[in-house]
């Protein structure tokens, strides 16, 4: 996990990335720069989010996979990277605060 | 609509844009550069999504709203821009085959 650990350091320390949450399969933080609560309330959104996504593409295109998922509202942003880390199915999404 | 129209045909005419579709809020294709079933089929399951994100954002921060959403998959991008055209709250989409 370190090399994973580093890179999210790296990330977090750009001025304009309000932070990290990284979600296992059922969108329950394994790891974040926030508190508790903000990261379950962004995760459950998210992972609901980003199931639907995944499915929509799977009906469009049965060979495709979801592979990121940007929301932008107002002076945010959310990017979710769907991935495979430690054979975990799980998502890094990184919120910008623009 | 004259405005938007061209607007329109300017992004299409851009090599790396595959089409674009105008929903109105029920998720129904009211201009699309593509036929009727794929138009129809990605209305279907852009609004369904759009709608979710749409949601999670009003619950992660009430005065905020849906701005932009895209997702990527394998050589392809679907841009979804949430905003009213003519009163009628409309999506624009755009696929990219990148």
């Amino acid at each position: 996990m370190d090399g994973v650990e580093e890179t999210l350091k790296r990330i977090e320390s750009n001025a304009s990335v309000a932070g990290t949450i990284v979600l296992n399969s059922e969108g329950v933080p394994i790891r974040s720069s926030f508190d508790s609560g903000t990261s379950s309330r962004y995760g459950r959104e998210v992972s609901e989010i980003t199931a639907l996504a995944r499915s929509a593409v799977r009906d469009l295109d049965p060979q495709n996979d979801l592979q990121l998922l940007c929301i932008r509202f107002n002076k945010r942003e959310i990017i979710i990277g769907a991935g495979e880390i430690l054979s975990e199915i799980s998502f890094l999404f990184l919120l910008i605060d623009s």
